[in-house]
């Protein structure tokens, strides 16, 4: 198992950088986007740099945000690598849903380990993530593993949310910007997790980040960002169901919403160099 | 003749917008993106601003740069207008080149006035760049007309020079990024001029950076801009030649070669932020 170099682009002094590798967890080839900062390039071997782990949205695939968020310029001057991993696995004998279905299987992996026919033999994003990608990636590039955060974009909001709140320990912080907060209770949640985990619902509580919050509190920095003029607000996203749990249990949300903002890309870049820094803050970089 | 709007983003405080319209020169619809800052949706309709045109490069349209280069952020800064029309005509009825041929036809339209069928019939990019798209533009949004400044990569580089040398009046600075600066002595400048012009080798000089800056000096700001690792570099780009001519007339060309960098928009957005800073310049804005 390693990693197989696809390309490597100059980009900000550093390298944005796209691998290839067998992943046996997925039981498919998988692809994966880094960027390492210049500070990563350096000859000396002793230099280990923090890592931050971006989780994409529905449709997505490894490239949508290292084309369009503008992340590098920021990761460049903080010294932090940026790893970028596929939304579902791919390739030939890869369930998939009915022709026009963008919201289940393939770019729709939620970030769960199903449980049900026909998605349970490939679609364990859950375990991809949070075990098989880091200990490939951090055994090959220079990432110091102590210093790890995780962010994402709507469904890879979810799933960053999800990882960091059943894994506090692994993660410094944990950012999210329009995320599904609370799957058991939207349609794309209840679509995905009926597919993926059944009619079990204690299953499903498990994926679920304001039913884990409710729980289980959250010991680790949350910031949780949303635009106003979200298509999906009201419907699919309703941050208040994160914000009352956390209410519930006393823990603290940075909350940041942006009015006028949308779902788009054009969000995104607007404000992940906030994002960046809020992680930055987190992982002992200094300003 | 007006521009129809298709969509609107909120975006570093101000909107990415797209619009459609009616082109009379290219006898099709066309559509074009523009960035407004924050500072052109204030209530004060006094307010004027100055403008950057961006012309793309082979196979791009509208989107590309405004998705992919991170100029927004510093556009929404400076309180600079930035339009970014498409790259040829379109639509049914457009002349194309052959399956799989992108340096010619749609996508590739090379900023010329095409005097040869099939082309001559919707192919005058010249003039709509230099002429209706500015009139229609400005006529609808709050630019200075007064202020205006144009760029472009690759075969756009070559557009935004050309338009540059052949009527500095009309524009403070222009700047390019790996633009084809001798277009008759490459293989796509070649092509697409044959095609285009025809044998006349006189129509193809009225085209060529090189050749216009060595006949007719260069009375305005050029930042030339060239990764050193552009796969492009040698057969396609020649530098060099622009350089030549610019030194045989005692014109300076602010020349920023990139040790590393390649020819992709990874390149482009490491380094937009210099080139908006230039021509802010040069429109007089303040810092």
């Amino acid at each position: 198992m390693s990693l197989e170099i696809l390309s490597r682009v100059r980009c900000f002094g550093g390298e944005q950088r796209r691998y290839q590798h067998h992943s046996h967890r997925l039981s498919c080839d998988m692809r994966v986007s880094v960027f390492l900062p210049p500070q990563a390039l350096a000859a000396d071997e002793s230099v280990r740099l923090p890592v931050l782990y971006w989780l994409s949205g529905l449709t997505c695939t490894d490239e949508n945000f290292v084309q369009k968020a503008g992340a590098q310029r920021i990761a460049a001057e903080l010294g932090l690598i940026v790893v970028a991993p596929d939304t579902s696995p791919r390739g030939e004998g890869v369930a998939r849903a009915a022709e026009g279905e963008w919201d289940l299987g393939l770019g729709a992996g939620f970030y769960v380990n199903a449980t049900e026919a026909p998605w349970s033999v490939h679609y364990r994003m859950y375990d991809y993530i949070l075990e098989e990608l880091p200990a490939l990636v951090e055994a090959t590039l220079p990432i110091d593993g102590q210093r790890r955060a995780i962010s994402g974009h709507s469904v890879g909001g979810h799933g960053a949310l999800v990882l960091a709140l059943r894994n506090p320990q692994r993660f410094r912080s944990v950012s999210a910007f329009a995320p599904i907060v609370a799957p058991s209770t939207c349609p794309w949640g209840n679509k995905a997790f009926t597919a993926y985990l059944g009619e079990n619902r204690e299953a499903w509580a498990q994926y679920d980040a304001s039913l884990l919050l409710a729980r289980h509190g959250c010991p680790l920095p949350l910031l949780l960002d949303q635009g106003d003029a979200d298509a999906f607000l009201a419907v699919q996203l309703q941050p208040e169901r994160l914000l009352e749990a956390a209410g519930q249990v006393g823990v603290t949300v940075d909350y940041r919403r942006r009015e006028g903002y949308d779902h788009s890309y054009f969000y995104i870049a607007s404000f992940i160099e906030e994002h960046l820094r809020f992680h930055a803050q987190h992982l002992a970089i200094q300003p």
